[in-house]
């Protein structure tokens, strides 16, 4: 029975990731995966959709070239072409992970992971020990009962990748961060796309600011926002789908040929051997301490089977820590406070810490800032005015409680907040931090200028 | 004759802006223009340039939408449109800025203003006083003896964001800031542009990985590169020009319809008065203390005139900092050892701190860390694989000395350095900071990684 120091269950952003580490610090590693490296984030989550929605981008571009003194007589998308694009990039990403588990001599297992008593992991049939087991089996696409996922005309993420034609009426049920990037990529295409949200604001997670700016910036190109609105039911009988949507307005049958269902996940964590070895679940997650040990000593849990936010950046800080941690380094807990979150579709949303809403349930006094990109420079020459900054200062201490962004490219601008947090700026620091010119990251220091009430470009 | 508590004399970004910011002060502030609000930046420089590189990388998009899954059949430039849509982009900012000086309520007197002695200044014939005359004159294009502006065959950069007609073959002489992005926007539109630097890398400011890096860059869409060379001596008297260049392998004589210099700038000090106030100059440049008063009470100095880097954030910062002065608040002296630097082409460029040379030449021992964007996921969604993020750090103390960037969206991901720089960031504390993933902001992240032999996805 081989025997390793350190054993990954799973080889996604949360699993390849600590494995990599793991080697590093001097372990005899090995991952197991039952499909493809790098699980879902590389292979059908947010490498191939970022894939799809650069097509997107670039389809954007010929639609609207005379906007930049360019003229494009005959052009149209190649669905499948986008698609097999999208597909080449998860493949030669995931070909990078074999590269990097052989350069950091790290075994991969391929099968089916069951954890065991003992610290034994049965692969297929197959014993492997090791003196930690760390769980990184990551999550799913999550069903509704009344919304059963056929793969045909109701599908999930996965599916919506690879759909083999593109389909003319689409509804998306979900408007997170997978809902909305689907709409934007089917409408840019050309799809007639409409979204069904069951809370009051589409990316109900984002400051309502945000929310309500990309509700119009959604609905400027068409596509179709339906919010504080349920599918009760679907018929999928006929040659499409029918989907009752319920609104406060009433009830409306809404058809089209595919329903999408972004619900959020479902965590992976049946039959892989939880029970056997005793690892104790909270409903949906496996219970961890700061370091991501769980109940059973030896056993240890990352990622989306976790608490903490299902995000491939979490999850890849989540193993590092874990694996730092076991190996004796001296390491702080992750501040789950800190961690920023990105949506991108057109225009991008970006953001960290306390939204608007949440700051004031908690009892702060504000001083709130925003500078919109209209306002901008850069903004202007680039043809990207939609959107803006916002932050968010507890007035008192000063304190930078949270970060709004939406707009071209704020996904790349977030993590200067995200950085200035964990270092404590305070907001004069950022005011005096010389931002270049012109940039849409100015944006940021203006926002900052605005709660002060120093703004000097509106 | 009117009295002013602050007049301040050229509207470029380090004018308007300082006079927005005296006037929130609660000082009466006026300024004075001879020409257009807004200065070169706004109407001749950072602005219109970046609507002209918007049309080149749409452009850019049109020629390579087959890498996108997207087809088109016939499309063009129309160069008349792109320059009318820059010249646009910079009319609206400049009504900008009218907009907010009304709103702040400052005077704005049209005219030539030329400083007198007693806190006056003259404008065509009309006399104004203040308790604070600021001098903010920016400057202009640099000429070369060898190498005269003619404004139609030998241009600057104001001529080349208008040319009527687009040249079929271009020179351009000095590969900073200004020259890279013309040579990339003509480039890209058809122009058979080659490049003349006299020093041995193109934008030798930078990093020499950087300036490397951009020279293949360049040269792999065609671009003609010629470093250690120099235009010795330039014929105009037949249809074109000819441009003899020496280089180390002898000489060359170049034809073109058209020769960009840019060589640098020359600062706008003649025939403003300082001789008449007695104001002291060191050559090119205004001797200005930490606050930017010159040596003569009263009258003051920022931006492009005075010795710190000649860039329109630096000039804002600077006139924000002299009316905080003078209005008795707190505040520190600017820190030219942190301001960033960035050039728009494609790939585009931002780097602050110490170049790896100078880091060496002061002393320090270093720990040097390099992302490559080939690497990055989302680097490959997008097709956007040119590029790195380097960063480089003192051994033994862990101070960030330098940070240079070179890629897709890089001119947005700086401040996150600069952010870092002003407080002080270890390495560790970087790493540590989570970064969202896909992103390009990831390559920051990675690039301490690696300075610390942390590095996970190379």
């Amino acid at each position: 029975m081989s025997k390793y120091d350190i054993i990954v269950l799973g080889s996604g952003p949360g699993g390849y990731v600590t494995a990599i580490r793991a080697s590093q610090l001097g372990f005899k590693t090995a991952i197991v995966e039952k499909e493809n490296l790098g699980g879902v984030c590389l292979n059908w989550g947010c490498i191939p959709t970022k894939a799809l929605l650069k097509s997107a981008q670039v389809f954007e571009y010929l639609k609207h070239a005379d906007d930049y003194g360019l003229t494009v007589k005959e052009f149209d998308k190649d669905f499948g072409a986008v698609v097999k694009r999208s597909r080449g990039v998860a493949d030669g990403m995931s070909k990078g992970i074999q590269f990097l588990m052989k350069k950091n001599k790290i075994d991969v297992i391929k099968g089916y992971g069951t954890l065991k008593a003992g610290k034994k992991i049965d692969v297929d049939g197959t014993e492997y020990s090791a003196d930690h087991i760390i769980v990184a089996t990551g999550a799913r696409s999550r069903e509704l009962p009344n919304l059963p996922q056929d793969g045909k005309k109701v599908i999930g993420y996965r599916e919506a990748m690879t759909l083999p034609t593109q389909p003319k009426k689409m509804i998306v049920v979900g408007s997170g961060a997978i809902g909305v990037e689907f709409a934007y990529f089917y409408n840019s295409m050309g799809t007639d796309v409409t979204i069904v949200e069951y809370l009051p604001n589409v990316v109900p997670v984002e400051d309502e600011d945000v929310s309500k700016q990309l509700e119009r910036s959604f609905k400027k190109i068409g596509i179709n926002v339906m919010t504080s609105a349920e599918v009760t039911t679907i018929d999928t009988s006929g040659e499409g789908v029918k989907a009752t949507v319920k609104t406060a307005k009433g009830e409306e049958v809404l058809e089209a040929d595919i329903i999408l269902s972004a619900v959020g996940i479902k965590t992976n964590i049946e039959n892989i051997g939880l029970e056997d070895v005793g690892i104790a679940v909270d409903r949906d997650k496996i219970l961890v301490n700061d370091f991501y040990q769980t109940n059973v000593p030896g056993y240890y849990a990352i990622g989306d089977v976790t608490p903490g936010q299902a995000l491939a950046h979490v999850a890849s800080a989540e193993g590092i820590l874990c694996v730092e941690k076991i190996a004796g380094m001296h390491v702080e807990p992750i501040d789950y406070g800190n961690i920023p979150g990105c949506t991108y579709a057109s225009p991008e949303i970006a953001s960290v810490g306390l939204t608007e809403k949440q700051a004031k349930e908690k009892g702060y006094e504000l001083k709130i800032g925003k500078f919109p990109f209209s306002a901008s420079g850069k903004a202007s020459a680039a043809g990207n005015k939609d959107g803006f900054v916002k932050v968010i200062f507890d007035a008192k201490y000063g304190e930078w409680l949270g970060c709004h962004m939406i707009g071209a490219g704020v996904t790349d601008m977030i993590a200067e907040a995200v950085l200035g947090r964990k270092l404590e700026t305070t907001g004069h620091e950022v005011l005096k931090t010389i931002h270049p010119h012109p940039t849409m990251s100015e944006a940021v220091m203006e926002a900052v200028a605005a709660a002060y009430d120093e703004v000097i470009h509106i």
